[in-house]
């Protein structure tokens, strides 16, 4: 195993207060599946009546779990999640599909469920069987003994080389009543070194139809989880899965039935902060990281053109590494726009760097001074804006820099 | 500027011997455009009659040289070739075309030809203002003192961060007479740190029309140039030029107006070598790398999907951070076939590493012995290969790791 990493200098100084989610309870332990000494299998218990939404990764080699939680996702309904860390379960052909559904089965048996109901992850090294032998019969005591408090123990148990557990929480009024949203993601980490995925758990006791979850959901990844890169690497195991539990409803809170009713945009807003604050924590804790850096893009043909841009210049190691350098290198942000593919101009094009121009009309800006830049980009975050003076296209993009911590936890070997 | 890079482990121990190409003379000077104390600008002065094709970048910030090639190819016409290193001009705005119209003024005056027959390149920093004035002054006595064996001192004023400089040469058969190919390049050097650039210069003695010259070269570029990554980053600049002087006509080559035809084989049969040759060279001095790696892919849907699997793989800062550890982690190589949006099948994937199946059939290869792979890839030349099992598209794309040394090189201050 790879040694601790450094943790990172975005990693807050205390977690937050989780209220208990009605509908939910948590439990950890220490399965001892690839770690020692330290929890790496997870459940939620989740009332009946309890609705789920999802979104997974688009990888062509998707892992086990994230097929089953496809097929999961058709009905809707959630009674159990379990997740482990420190073996993917990808690339492991029928022994994977046959882990995931052992899994499944056990966890439908403690709780009284179907199968079907039972959603799983699995983070890891990838390519190695994984014996869901070793760890199916503690779903029963994991499940009899899950609180409605054990958040950050949850949390923990789906690090792997995370350096911070990312937890947040949310309330909102709907009806009379307040209802919670409670959240926590595994970001890019790497163990010794793995695949880097992100797994995202989001709780409410909302009531929420599968469809407006599922809508909801969506649109909130979007324009969170689907406009961060740490490495450029998509992952075979990325999942966000949202339960609703629906227990507020004994409170007063009416169902939510409608994306456009004022119950449905109030909600909408509270989840999508909730993801927005759960995927810049994500990146806060991107492999290595010494800066963060946001990217805002305008002016662009569409609003896809602008994250394509976004992305070019978040995924290019030269743009990344004058970043780790503390370089106002701005040329290489000409650079990725130019090969994005998207339409630019350059004589179009200006550059901000903390809100001070570099780049304006397809030259340097009257009056550029490199050392404003060069001070400015000694600093902890980093703000980049890319005007493409072509149309009205937007799109943010966070991320982070290319450090020799990057290649150092990366390039260890994995044993 | 940056210390000087360690010189990569790839550089040959000596360089090859160059023959005069006929109709090609060449000079090179130091004329203080960034460096101090070694060649920074270089001419080739090419006999009347010269024709040219070229592959330049399709970058949307193009280079103000690129954009002056452009208008040049169209008549297909060369007297003179200018390369400055230190100064990309590039994202210079409308002083920057100024410049490129100087210096083909300047070299079409000494010449005796026309500004259309003189192509530019700049390679180096991106943004700040090329003052041509420094040097246009200096091409006269460039091009009068011009020289046939010039090949060292030419490829070497075009370096920036190139550990060598990259010559190769080839003979061919046409008619009566042997005629000569030589070409040098550029490679993925940073100056202190500016933007990687490739640029390519090849020159035959072969009578070739514009259009046949424009056809192999465009060919021959998709299976070479087209093929090799270093960082994914398309610089503003890249430029492959191939001049054809003719000379040889009067020694017996007939002039080569068909690809068809026995003379246009054996002509591209040559060229495609000598650019194979040049282009690994430059992956060979990739920045900071330790190995060379090649990734051929196969049974994918098209050649085109192959393609793009195979720099899904070599792009990968998981992949490359891999072959920098001789990490045998081919669990990455599966992540990377997954997210590269072609088709894939993970129960059809198979995966070699040095032959050896370490993947089959959506699983670990039956007999799997992950010390052999780990002794393969202590080695300084990986070659994987990768069968999609699904159709008869194939492709070779070569790259080279990501280590410690590239993150250093690209992240010092530029000044």
């Amino acid at each position: 195993m790879a040694k601790a990493a450094k943790v990172s200098p975005f990693a807050p100084e205390r977690l937050p207060d989780m209220p208990p989610v009605p509908g939910v309870r948590l439990a950890a332990c220490a399965a001892g599946i690839r770690y020692q000494g330290r929890a790496d299998l997870m459940t939620a218990v989740l009332e009946e009546g309890t609705t789920v939404a999802g979104v997974l990764t688009r990888s062509k080699t998707c892992s086990a779990p994230v097929l089953w939680c496809r097929e999961g996702l058709k009905q809707g309904r959630a009674r159990v999640l379990v997740v482990n860390s420190g073996n993917a379960n990808a690339f492991t052909g029928k022994k994977g599909s046959e882990a995931a559904r052992i899994t499944a089965e056990a966890a439908a048996r403690a709780q009284g469920c179907s199968p079907g109901e039972v959603f799983i992850s699995s983070t890891g090294v990838i390519g190695e069987p994984l014996d869901a032998a070793k760890f199916a019969h503690l779903l029963d005591g994991l499940i009899k003994s899950a609180q409605a408090d054990a958040w950050a123990p949850a949390a923990r148990a789906i690090m792997t080389t995370d350096t911070f557990p990312k937890l947040a929480t949310r309330r909102v009024r709907i009806g009379t009543t307040d209802v919670v949203i409670n959240g926590f993601a595994k970001g890019a980490g790497m163990i010794a070194p793995d695949l880097a995925t992100m797994l995202v758990y989001i709780f409410t006791d909302a009531a929420v139809t599968p469809s407006v979850l599922q809508t909801l959901l969506a649109a909130g990844a979007d324009k969170t989880f689907n406009c961060i890169t740490v490495d450029s690497d998509t992952s075979t195991s990325d999942t966000v899965l949202l339960f609703a539990t629906g227990a507020a409803v004994a409170r007063g809170a009416p169902p939510i039935a409608d994306t456009a009713s004022a119950h449905g945009q109030r909600f909408a807003a509270a989840l999508h902060e909730l993801m927005h604050e759960l995927a810049l924590m994500v990146v806060k804790d991107g492999e290595g990281l010494s800066k963060f850096v946001t990217i805002e893009v305008s002016g662009a043909e569409s609003d896809g053109a602008a994250r394509r841009i976004g992305f070019a210049i978040a995924n290019s190691p030269l743009v990344k590494t004058a970043f780790a350098g503390s370089d106002p290198n701005w040329g290489r942000v000409v650079m990725a726009v130019g090969k994005s593919g998207e339409a630019a101009d350059r004589d179009r094009l200006s550059i901000t760097y903390g809100g001070v121009q570099v780049a304006k009309d397809g030259d340097r800006a009257a009056g550029y001074d490199e050392k404003v830049i060069a001070k400015y980009m000694q600093g902890r975050e980093i703000a980049i804006g890319v005007d493409l003076g072509l149309g009205t296209g937007k799109a943010t993009v966070w991320t982070c820099d290319l450090t020799h911590d990057y290649v150092a936890i990366n390039a260890d070997y994995r044993s």
